[in-house]
């Protein structure tokens, strides 16, 4: 399988390092906005493309991962992209993610083309953990924990404040409401009992450390609505303490099959690196939606519609005896 | 979708509660091997048939779940059954899955019909654990931790013993050995390492307990390479203590996706009822099963060929709006 990667950042790099443990997936190209000649990529031998030549290589890539952020590259790109290649994409903005789905679904019908959106953990892993549970226990309550982990929605936020020369944001599940629903007790939680916020700020040296204290606690949708700890650390603690991109959580499903019988189902990430799992989770999906355009399939895919099998590298004989 | 069930033992019942709780199935039939005016169902008004009168249900029935014991039972039934009727069955016998595949996939495809074997939570929910944790980390190790629960095969094998009048087995997962595999050690571990087996067993009044208790602790492939402690209660406790069927477990798996960077998936089930759980997850894989043959498909297949939006009652547009 040809995989191109479009977009060379963190998650860029994470499908690069995945497609090195995929051996029936191949990196023929990575694509950039950048200046290609300034980008120094893992794999060698590799050409770095200018994402403006990119229709030069429509014949040679049988999957194309868009590794953009959400905000405002992948509802232009994917769409886009789309027209002469079969994409994936980590589309993460749940509530437009209907819209997104419609614009990808369009260009790819009218091209022949398959895009799966919104891949990664979550939406992902996350997503089917939701769909089987719900599935498996109609009557229920569903949660969803996430960390120890770095957001980095939250730390690019900190690091806007006036003052802040570094941030880093770590979400926390509080362990008491962790406990209470896998205890299968249904409870009823506010935002602010599931996760705390935990923040490491490096200050300019005449910057008003109280100041940016309540601006960060303060803030509308970010931390308002969170018990949130600030801590100013030197540049060289960050950079020896908070350099990597831990993340997780867990998905969990609580209910009765009968009066009084209680059935939990819980689905738990511990990740490293965030990046470079996303990036194989990415990589295992490109897989299947290779294999879906093989069929004939046009259109955009979600999790939803990719049957496990075609996201394995193995034979279905191999499963069969080993994985059932 | 009208469903029948096959069979109304512990996990017949269970489908059939399963059945009550989602609106969109709808129960028309037990097939019992027994007397059917010996058998009370739960659901009223709906008729106890004579597994022998099945054939008249031809073409009233969308799915047939059987619930046989695979030791003598699903071999010859879902071969035999799936020649007139779309089947989800059990199979649980890991090392024979591939040749019931191959039985019941010729009979389904030479009739027209489509068959799910091997269904539940293991194999089953704990399949797709595996296949999506393996697809995602392809470097690394499997680990399946069961219980605590109850062991209805070695539960039998203790109450075969001379002596014996009832008796229950938990197998417990050593927590430790589970500690050490979520910290990402990717542990070796030996059977004994894995798990324990706790017996609880009423002796008859003359029967010499040492004597049991050196059958049960020394019988090879059930207790022999286990730590296997016994207890010996009277039936009161029995009955008042040990007469529910939990059980559950743990699917992880362990590994790096670069040089150091560990990753861990977990998929647990906490289960008050074993069957009232399995019975549920038959129910869901028959709704994706009744959906798949009104597309046309025929043979046998594994939830690794069901789509997970398969399984689900909702619309696609809910499921995009609210479980990605």
């Amino acid at each position: 399988m040809r995989v191109g990667i479009y977009g060379y950042g963190n998650l860029g790099r994470g499908v690069e390092t995945a497609i090195q443990a995929n051996s029936d997936m191949e990196l023929v190209a990575v694509f950039t906005r950048r200046d290609p000649s300034t980008l120094k990529i893992k794999t060698e031998g590799i050409p770095v493309v200018s994402s403006a030549d990119i229709l030069a290589w429509k014949d040679k890539i049988d999957v194309l991962v868009i590794c953009g952020g959400s905000a405002t590259d992948l509802p232009k790109m994917t769409p886009e992209l789309v027209k002469n290649f079969n994409c994936v994409d980590s589309y993460d903005n749940h509530s437009s993610i209907p819209a997104h789905f419609a614009k990808v679904d369009e260009a790819a019908k009218e091209t022949g083309h398959v895009a799966l959106i919104s891949c990664g953990w979550d939406p992902g892993l996350f997503s089917n953990a939701r769909i089987y549970a719900n599935a498996a226990l109609p009557q229920g309550n569903d949660y969803t924990f996430w960390g120890r982990g770095v957001s980095q929605g939250h730390s690019d936020a900190i690091r806007r404040i006036e003052g802040v020369l570094d941030a880093r944001q770590y979400t926390v599940p509080v362990e008491d409401a962790l406990a209470k629903v896998r205890s299968g007790e249904n409870p009823v939680l506010t935002t602010r009992e599931k996760h705390t916020r935990e923040c490491y700020v490096v200050a300019a040296e005449d910057a008003d450390k109280d100041e940016i204290t309540r601006q960060i606690v303060n803030m509308p949708a970010y931390f308002a609505d969170y018990d949130t700890t600030v801590n100013f650390i030197s540049m060289e603690e960050m950079k020896a303490n908070h350099s990597g991109l831990p993340h997780g959580g867990s998905v969990i499903r609580t209910g009765e099959t009968s009066q009084g019988v209680k059935q939990v189902i819980e689905f738990k990430l511990t990740l490293d690196s965030n990046p470079e799992f996303t990036g194989s989770v990415l990589v295992a999906y490109a897989r299947a939606i290779g294999r879906i355009a093989q069929r004939g399939d046009t259109g955009a895919k979600t999790v939803f519609d990719i049957a496990p099998r075609d996201i394995y590298a193995g034979t279905y004989e191999e499963l069969l005896a080993h994985m059932l």
